[in-house]
């Protein structure tokens, strides 16, 4: 294992330095392999799926395992896009001259080798590795063992494209021992590793962050909250909350708990309960809602839940501070929305909530690389230094300080 | 433990939410405070000196941990000068508005709860609170054991002007468990603590790093070359190389190990050895440095040690790429230097050398908050994450991202 992460580290040096023009060619080569190859990936995958059957995985984890014609041409599209977003090495992001006449650059570079542990579709394993390509990084990539004949297939077909351009093929590899024991030495191998990013369950990510000495920017759970303001558009309110919550249950960024301002429950409540019960979503309410509708107590561990399922729990408060006391006690600082015609509230909430995102009059849901405009995403940070919030190709590198001088001494 | 660590938290929502005026109220106070009370500061301090004469401190040690009423009027100005600093938080760094019209700004928030661990002198604690302060950070410090007396009077006085201006006075806290376990305690508790800076020995980073669940910043070794090209300037060679060794030896940005292009040696080689032996230093070289120059051969420990002393390893390379090789191995990432001409090797080292700080013609000396014009500084990371190099103030904040929309769903 040391070897093979000497080997990814040396080959960080190469990958640093190379051009834009050169990374996109080999990026556009990578695209166009995996179509090429769509038969071998098949039959890969086909293992991985008859794995899964064996192994009774459900019907929802089988699709996302699934591999077709289409999904690797979509594979194929993201890394023809990703090659074509700007270059985010050597950008110049500030730059000033000293009262000494040192002229000092601070320069974007590539952070070096980054572990990434995941537990997701076989899709992963390409956009990550393109991503990191693009940004300069070399990869070791750690995907869940149900994928492995799919990820094996496909981290392949990329290599090849990397020895045909004469590069190292350890720029993007898949961790060679992916045993618990193969992970627990990845996360402590800080003399070569500078970055890992766990994606996952709360488990994993909990192992990650207590025992790596590596640095580690996590995507963990999402526990959002909506709050309903007493002078909320009653209209804009429905259509937000059922898109935060029911859109797409399983997600990080959808609603966990709703928040009613009391003097705006009687009225709005039974028009939500309506317009959730059109979504067959499971609603549980605190004791003042319980009254007003016809659903179940929440228990104490409901605010505490990240439900990823079509189920939401109401509670109504008797003002913002109750809601952004709520917020601050079982929010996970993913992304909060208040909505409101208030101009006071609205600051107060987007100033006091500490979250990743916090939303005035929009759904949770836009809390995405790609909504927020950044092309493809490496995913949802919930760490709070390096990257936090939705993660660009930008935050996969780091800067340094080029300095020029003219003999200058202290 | 837990308990004073959740009062940490919960203070460092009311801090985040200052204005910029009440805390440079605060502040202004907390620096005439110090001021004021430098009799009873005295006072503490002499039962640290005390104790130092006792256990046998060295006299540079006891130095750094004497104060007197000079010394405390600088750590009185410095805070008057931190107040002074540019508002860091609210910053809008970004912004923009998305296809779907949601008017995105990514804002600078403070980070929250910092735990910072440092084996110095006296005025880091008064230092790095009112830094944290402006930041609108809560801090927990735990310094010195030699410095305990001065370190609690300074943390009661700053105390003081908090709850007179009925702020909690958990804002700026010493580590109520000084202990081993206390530390411990603290880098685990990612619950409660955002970040832990340690400041110090290598020994206590490679604990912190290795035993840490809350994200770490470190300020570690500096390993600092400066390699001196074909076609460099002499004159200026000489007076860099000088500079970077011997102003002040014992300092993290202090160059420990010369590389001399073997074209440039034999004529600069001697010139150095006489300047650096008017300066005392102590040299070892290479294989062909002890030819051309009376001095002992380095050992292979060498170029992996951090002196910290005014003592030099001199290097013969044969060319740019030996030189950039030589500092990919035994670099601590900290700052390097180039010295020359030749623009495309001036180039060529700045791209290539990766490094917080990488010089051309100035002296290494320079890596520091003040002398880059960030005012005060925290210090130097050693991390590639976060924050890189010298830490200003900013460097204390993260950011949020604040979403304005008028009712948009996905």
């Amino acid at each position: 294992m040391e070897e093979f992460l000497q080997q990814a580290k040396q080959s960080s040096r190469i990958i640093a330095n190379l051009s834009g023009e050169i990374k996109n060619s080999v990026l556009h080569q990578m695209a166009d392999a995996l179509v090429e190859n769509n038969l071998d990936i098949i039959k890969q995958n086909q293992k991985d799926i008859l794995n899964g059957q064996q192994n009774g995985l459900s019907s929802a984890l089988m699709d996302r395992l699934l591999l077709n014609e289409q999904r690797i041409k979509a594979m194929s599209d993201a890394i023809h896009e990703i090659a074509a977003l700007k270059e985010p090495v050597g950008r110049i992001i500030d730059g000033w001259v000293t009262e000494q006449g040192l002229n000092i650059q601070k320069v974007s570079i590539p952070i070096g080798v980054i572990g990434i542990i995941y537990e997701s579709r076989p899709n992963v394993t390409s956009d990550t590795a393109a991503l990191c390509f693009k940004s300069g990084n070399v990869c070791v990539l750690k995907g869940g063992k149900e994928a492995q004949y799919s990820n094996q297939i496909i981290a392949d077909i990329l290599q090849d494209v990397l020895i045909k351009n004469n590069l190292p093929k350890e720029c993007i590899s898949l961790l060679p021992d992916s045993s618990r024991e193969g992970v627990a030495n990845l996360i402590t191998q800080d003399k070569y590793v500078d970055l890992i990013i766990p994606r996952g369950g709360e488990a994993l990510i909990k192992y990650v962050c207590t025992n790596a000495s590596v640095p580690v920017v996590k995507h963990d759970k999402g526990l959002c909250h909506t709050f309903i303001d007493k002078n909320a558009d009653a209209h804009m309110a429905i259509e937000i909350c059922l898109n935060a919550k029911c859109q797409r249950p399983g997600v990080c960024n959808a609603m966990e708990t709703l928040l009613v301002h009391s003097n705006i429950a009687n009225i709005l409540l039974p028009a939500l309960y309506e317009a959730f019960e059109n979504e067959n979503t499971i609603m549980r309410g605190c004791e003042q809602t319980v009254k007003l509708l016809d659903i179940d107590a929440v228990t104490p561990e409901d605010y505490d839940t990240e439900y990823l399922a079509n189920e939401l729990s109401i509670k109504i408060v008797k003002d913002l501070d109750e809601a952004i006391e709520h917020i601050s006690k079982y929010g996970s600082g993913h992304s909060e929305c208040i909505i409101s015609e208030d101009y006071t509230a609205v600051n107060k909430f987007l100033d006091q909530v500490d979250a990743a995102c916090v939303y005035a009059n929009a759904s949770t849901r836009f809390t995405d690389g790609a909504a927020f405009g950044f092309g493809a995403e490496v995913g949802i940070s919930t760490n709070k230094l390096h990257a936090r919030g939705p993660m660009g190709i930008n935050d996969l590198t780091t800067y340094k300080f080029k300095v020029y001088g003219s003999g200058q001494i202290r």
